[in-house]
């Protein structure tokens, strides 16, 4: 059981700016996302695209701002779990929380932030027969370690940025890798394309177009795939993993059923501190509304700053918090 | 008269985001500040000082955040008055407002957005009979444009980084330049000191130490100042200009009698938009106050980006906003 003082679900900007005010305040975070890496939709979806509406940088790319979060954040050590969904939320008798995720890691924490954006990232998953038969025994949507396929026959199938960057760095890793793709073209980087391309050329990994996935089956675990190629023709092909990475689209997931207050997908929040309405429970950034909500960066970052002055109470009942600027107190305090 | 959509009374860090914000919807701004710079607390009072809280910004320079809000600000062309204070605000028949500042500018404007801080820097003033009198016509308490001084006799009154400043910039466009002070060392920085100190020895400027501002005289206009040094003797100097630098606090000012609501010296505002309950007047930043406000720079940003979204509808009554991301959607489109 991990012990905090809050559990932040979700670590996108939002998330991990509330981290640098929860420690001005001299509380500590521990971090849950769905995802194998920090920074929500910025490092998902746009990691190379220029923002220009972060307040002081007249442009910047959706990365950088992101680490420069993780950098600000830094003086107080944040902990994460990532690659993990948070599915369970249990009231304690003293207030506290309890919170289980998908693979079962417990937290317990005195205050709930949910910086959920728009909700858990989830596989786009294939139509194919039998497939949550083997999902987690050779069926993975997402590549959290790849350690696990180290000499392992794997087979990608995509046609995005995901399928040909896995493609190439496994191509190191696994015994043999495949990447099958429905098109003849890539949407992903045509200089990440033109590398797989040229992996197959040289034998290095194995390429099937115009294929479609058809069938999964095994004996309890993975052991062989079918597709069918432009002709109609069955391809069969033996293999201990599958990685289909048809994109991530967001759904607001587990997080619909813990009595919250919900509207058009988002957490009805009180303004006054970006309470849910639930005692201990907050929600900021893209994942709440409100009347005048704008789901935008900044607007996440001062509902983080509100919202931690509201959670004080909660982790310190018997302090009164004192507020100082940075400049006078410095973000090294303790 | 000058013509604008909005016009932003205060160009602090608020105001000047506020600027970008409006851009973004297609309108343009004019903004007053009754400082001759811009950047508001953050360049008059700390411009040296790093501040911390910053989102994105594990450190920034004071003044570095307010040059990169400019930058920021800049595609949309924002116009300015400074140095001039907003006194006069006068509704007109078609909701329109007319601004007049202190130097009888007049401003034609369709929302006025108060981003006044802690209010108007004010000089502080020395305590010296019909000091009143010469204002204006001899007596000024701050530098707009140095030029006014060229081939003059100046006195500068003050110990601070401003009097060591202005008395280092002035040797060299006065005809003659006094800098008095009541001590023997100075309050600002040792290497400004050490540089007035430079000049005095060379006979390039007067220096006189531990001695106070006793009286001014004139016909009509300033004549002659007098001091009294260290032995109680006075000394009398014949000058042009009088500068007392005695530092700036901010009062709310004329703000407080424009029929807004006011609590402890700040605009009570409805969070939905930042608005004051007078139709089309707005206020942002510090000077606005609603419950849960913390008076953070970061929290001004968001004010900024919500209250224009309301604005929308004064400035373009017929068109229906329509909301797109700045990585979408860019800056320079128009
Ligand atoms: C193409 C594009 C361009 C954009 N451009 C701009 C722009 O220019 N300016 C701007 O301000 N905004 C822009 N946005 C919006 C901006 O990305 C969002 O406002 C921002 O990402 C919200 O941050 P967040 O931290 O609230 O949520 P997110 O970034 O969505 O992060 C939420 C995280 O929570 C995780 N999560 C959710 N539920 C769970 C759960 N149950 N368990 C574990 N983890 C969970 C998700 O996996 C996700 O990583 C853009 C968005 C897109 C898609
Ligand atoms: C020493 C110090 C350290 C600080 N450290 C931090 C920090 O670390 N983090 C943080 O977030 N905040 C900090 N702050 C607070 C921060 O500076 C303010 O929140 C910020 O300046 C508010 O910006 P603003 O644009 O609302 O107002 P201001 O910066 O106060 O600017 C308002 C401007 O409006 C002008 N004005 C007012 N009335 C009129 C009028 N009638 N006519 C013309 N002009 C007018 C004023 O002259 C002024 O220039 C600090 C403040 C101080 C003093």
């Amino acid at each position: 059981m991990i012990h905090t003082d809050l559990c932040i679900i979700g670590a996108g900007p939002v998330g991990l700016f509330a981290v640098f005010e929860a420690g001005l305040l001299k509380m500590r975070c521990h971090l849950i996302d769905a995802l194998p890496q920090v920074g929500g939709q910025l490092s998902e979806i746009y990691p190379q695209k220029p923002i220009y509406d972060i307040p002081g940088y007249p442009e910047v790319n959706a990365q950088d701002l992101v680490d420069n979060l993780m950098e600000q954040a830094k003086p107080f050590s944040p902990t994460f779990t990532l690659g993990e969904r948070v599915d369970h939320l249990a009231k304690q008798e003293d207030g506290s929380f309890i919170l289980t995720t998908s693979d079962k890691t417990k937290i317990h924490a005195q205050v709930i932030v949910i910086a959920g954006g728009l909700g858990c990232f989830e596989p786009r998953k294939p139509v194919v027969e039998n497939l949550e038969l083997f999902e987690g025994k050779g069926i993975t949507y997402m590549v959290k370690n790849p350690e696990t396929f180290r000499d392992k026959n794997v087979i990608l199938a995509g046609g995005g940025d995901s399928a040909l960057d896995w493609t190439i760095f496994l191509s190191k890793v696994a015994k043999r890798v495949t990447l099958v793709h429905r098109n003849e073209t890539f949407r992903g980087a045509p200089d990440s394309a033109s590398k797989v391309f040229d992996l197959a050329n040289k034998g290095k990994i194995d390429l099937i177009l115009s294929a479609n996935l058809k069938g999964v089956s095994g004996n309890g675990v993975l052991d062989t795939v079918t597709f069918t190629d432009k002709n109609k023709e069955e391809i069969k092909i033996g293999a201990d993993y599958l990685i289909p990475l048809f994109g991530l689209s967001p759904k607001l997931g587990p997080i619909a059923d813990w009595g919250l207050s919900i509207d058009k997908n988002a957490i009805e929040v009180d303004t006054r501190d970006y309470s849910t309405g639930v005692d201990r429970i907050y929600a900021i950034g893209d994942i709440n509304t409100y009347p005048g909500k704008l789901k935008l960066i900044l607007c996440g970052f001062h509902e983080a700053a509100i919202m931690m002055h509201s959670a004080f109470k909660y982790v310190y009942p018997d302090q009164k918090l004192s507020f100082k600027y940075t400049t006078v107190n410095g973000v090294n305090s303790f």
